[in-house]
């Protein structure tokens, strides 16, 4: 999957874990919860949340029986994937997985969690003020990152709690598509001049996000994953034509110089 | 939400908490698994599965963590929701939760595991047959159906494991969508004489399954959900034309002799 490139070249900025976790539950408010039975037994739900900061707000039924669970055990765990197409691999998307103890708010964070779950939740500002709901914060001990085949990684709590959701990658898919249909050639510079992978003979974009491109990259010596880096991180989606504009521009010119 | 119907009507036949949870199960290959850690804490990831009759069979890398988790403790469970579009309200949509204890399949079952996994997830056959992926299959406790709000039922393991999926209902939102949009003036008759809501005003439909139709009826008493049977099970979505014929032939008759 990933072969030296030829050429020395710097290193690539890439999202970290903590962004794309960031990133994947700013992008849903539907997670499946894990849950503790009575028993101890592990029990898995579906649920609605909302986000404060990137700390999951949950409204729950106590006569559900994940609301029962939370009123007895406040250990729970939060599986968030990424909203794909139905023909899209499950196995080759992104997820991820938060775990640690759900909290009632305290007084300060109260109408700040109301908030942020009504407005992330169709009809939450109807039932959620019913007698037997209850919200629930999260005190998140663990992040784990999964973004498809062999792309995975943990984050610190406090790295997933400073980290901003990627403002560009949840909308890239078409400007990737594009990539690939009208702009092979672009992309083939940028595998050999700018990932070094100088007898590149194909490449293809995997996906995009603030910080440059995934590449596909065919060479005799095989294939594998390359990386290219915008010259300077974007704040949105409509950043990304004149970014991979200025990658070609930049690609051309070692060309031309070598 | 339920008005009682103004003149006497038989029951009509719904499909059972079972079959709900079989359809469920079968119209997807993505669960999230609830699993215990080595703390005993509960851990959500999400999974792909295949089905034996209605026994989900998973293959963990045993690198993983949830994988790790089944090794040291097999008690686990998973959430599989209906796979809808992301503008559906998602607390209104069906989802399932299994529980139970998951073993690697016995010797008179394990072909058969292997191959609803590898048939149900792609690329399957490579990775399942590496040595750090264990197969298992689940052997369910507890069954527990939510259709939407105010539908829910659990259901006992036998009557899951004997239940068939609907061959139906996940293939009706076209027909559902024609009926409102063209037939409304058969709803409507549906409504009055087959559900006994004689004073209807207004009758949608908001699903079909092989027995029948849901219908929101709109009365001066209020409004009401309200079923109405097929006059036989359909083995097929195809039937779903001809069997709203016949109802509304039905209600017709009802009408004109009344």
């Amino acid at each position: 999957m990933a072969l030296s490139p030829l050429v020395e070249v710097g290193p690539a900025r890439r999202p970290s874990a903590a962004e794309q976790a960031r990133t994947i539950m700013a992008g849903t408010n539907v997670a499946s919860l894990a849950s503790l039975t009575g028993d101890g037994d592990p029990w898995a739900s579906m649920v609605t949340f909302g986000l404060v900061g990137g700390v999951p707000v949950l409204c729950l039924s106590d006569l559900a029986l994940h609301g029962r669970n939370l009123k007895g055990d406040q250990r729970g765990s939060l599986a968030v994937a990424v909203p794909v197409p139905q023909e899209t691999d499950p196995s080759d998307s992104g997820r991820v997985t938060l775990a640690g103890r759900f909290e009632q708010p305290r007084e300060d964070e109260a109408a700040a969690a109301r908030a942020a779950y009504n407005g992330a939740v169709e009809g939450a500002e109807v039932f959620s003020a019913f007698a037997d709901f209850t919200f629930w914060v999260m005190r998140i001990e663990t992040v784990r990152w999964v973004g498809g085949f062999g792309r995975m990684a943990s984050a610190d709590p406090e790295s997933y709690l400073a980290a901003e959701a990627d403002p560009v990658s949840p909308h890239a898919a078409f400007a990737v598509t594009h990539l690939n249909e009208d702009h092979a050639d672009a992309l083939l510079l940028m595998a050999r001049h700018l990932a070094g992978h100088t007898d590149a003979t194909t490449a293809t974009c995997l996906r995009g996000d603030r910080y440059g491109l995934d590449l596909d990259v065919s060479t005799p010596r095989g294939a594998t994953n390359a990386r290219v880096a915008f010259d300077q991180p974007l704040d949105a989606p409509d950043g990304l034509r004149a970014a991979t504009v200025e990658l070609t521009k930049r690609s051309r010119a070692i060309a031309e110089s070598s």
